[in-house]
């Protein structure tokens, strides 16, 4: 027994697989030309009241072993800092398209994830027969303040969920918002957060039912999923301000990958961070920089969150990049 | 490219990997005993009140593939069954052990799945100040009624939740349950509903850090999980009703490999169930009989469940089998 990769790979070590052809070997999803209509008119109506557009991608993808699947290849990942992310972009004047895995952490009710909604309810038996239901607001810290804000974005049209859950429904989905999202140039960005699997298996190759484990141990191949990043920086979505992240468990290889990405792949930034310092230590490295942010204790105190930093951060960089293209 | 099983296995087809020492394989979780000894006292409490318990596993289980893990393997399970069942057991008179995968599905919350709960309240800013917020009850339907039986549960102190997330936790949890109810004799009920590995990479042979993709396609060959039911039923709770579940994709295979678990284990009954279908039909399946249990169109149209039929049938067989005990 033992769990190891293999084969040689005789690209470049930070570009393991070409993105060939998308839909010959992960299924296109039946939604992608209705979805792709309501975000490019998102984006257009943004554009045009002058706003800048981010599409946030977020959470785990779901990479399927069978195709009617019962097991399943998954990413650690809840979701929460593309949602935090996107309540910052929000607050900076953003529109934001979030393109998230399914029952991942969402924008603004991420703040109350782990809280069992029955527990926070309380039933006014008083009037008989009206039955008000209201919240007790010790268990929902700030929520008159969070609803608030919750509406205010929503009224105003400003958050476009878009939910994906295996890995062909990302990769299809990412693509058709790259399209979506050309007709504003450089006033749109891609912040890629969402934890995508790098390996998969092809619709050709998996067994139909779900695999018997009377059958003995399992023995799985899977190939590399191509990177997207190649196509979307280059042909997809070239004058766009494009975000990816590396996140690493060993950090004395994190600085040298992210700067490998970035040679790779051209695009602009990449968000690099540790498995476990992550909500406190990120550095943003960019062609010509490299940005340390730190939460401070005090700030942490004070519930301040690292993507308030980090999104202060790229939406300067965005300026400069847009004012650059003029 | 291939995804396939290998190796002959010189066991029964129904019993493919004996369950040796737990802990040699499965690292015990640090709160172990500390819920072992809540469960207990939660057995006798009800117990000496006349009351039966059941314990409900539910949800999927994580097998990590790295020990600080990114990428792990998991099951399709959203924990609905058992949440469900949960609900109907409580309405038959039982106290409920709910072992379930953290943010599974939980009994009543259930109902309202996929509702976002920032779109269920409303504002009230009529008084200036105060702030009450309240619950929109369309977007909730029956909230006062199952706010009632929620709470009339909990107060009442019949439902112990209990979570793990990996594959080990559950081993360890589900065995201290045993050992918990074991005072209880035959009154103790072991439903398990959650949908657990087969598969698993040793502690020993999982790589510390993160695989790295730029290393080439990937290979990973897992061991079988022993079957937890072969000593759950012949050592650790010899005396409960112990049921287990099949659920296949294949329809054809179905009935012979929940038999031939029956008689591999001698536990009490299989509920069998395919993946299309398993929300209107399900077969209970003891030592000498077979039950179609079947949702008519016209029950789902009222909203009554397959867990409500289930559940009957299973505490009128576990009548039985505490008469014949005594």
């Amino acid at each position: 027994m033992s769990f190891y990769t293999a084969g040689v790979n005789p690209m470049a070590s930070c570009d393991p697989a070409a993105a060939g052809s998308l839909s010959e070997e992960f299924a296109v999803p039946a939604h992608v030309e209705e979805v792709r209509s309501v975000m490019e008119a998102f984006a257009v109506q943004h554009g045009a009241a002058g706003r800048r557009v981010v599409l946030i991608t977020s959470g785990d993808t779901k990479v399927p072993l069978e195709s009617r699947t019962v097991r399943f290849l998954d990413n650690f990942s809840s979701g929460r800092r593309g949602a935090s992310l996107a309540e910052y972009f929000l607050s900076q004047g953003y529109a934001v398209i979030f393109l998230h895995r399914q029952r991942s952490l969402y924008p603004y009710t991420r703040l109350y994830t782990g809280v069992n909604l029955l527990d926070c309810l309380t039933l006014d038996t008083v009037q008989e027969g009206t039955g008000l239901v209201t919240v007790d607001q010790t268990k929902l810290p700030n929520i008159t303040e969070v609803l608030k804000r919750y509406q205010a974005v929503k009224s105003a049209g400003l958050l476009l969920p878009v939910e994906f859950s295996t890995l062909s429904e990302y990769l299809h989905l990412l693509k058709a918002a790259a399209q979506a999202l050309s007709s504003i140039g450089s006033k749109a960005m891609f912040y890629l957060a969402a934890a995508v699997s790098d390996f998969y298996i092809p619709a050709s190759e998996m067994p139909e039912h779900k695999i018997q484990s009377s059958n003995g141990p399992l023995q799985i191949s899977m190939k590399m999923v191509p990177k997207i990043l190649k196509p979307l920086v280059k042909d997809w979505a070239p004058t766009a301000f494009v975000i990816s992240f590396k996140l690493e468990t060993d950090p004395s290889i994190l600085l040298e990958r992210a700067r490998c990405a970035l040679d790779t792949y051209k695009h602009q930034a990449v968000v690099a961070n540790v498995l476990d310092t992550r909500h406190g230590y990120v550095v943003v490295v960019t062609e010509d920089s490299q940005t340390e942010l730190v939460l401070t204790d005090e700030e942490a105190q004070r519930e301040v969150e690292i993507e308030d930093k980090i999104v202060r951060n790229l939406s300067h960089a965005h300026t400069q990049f847009i004012n650059q293209k003029v």
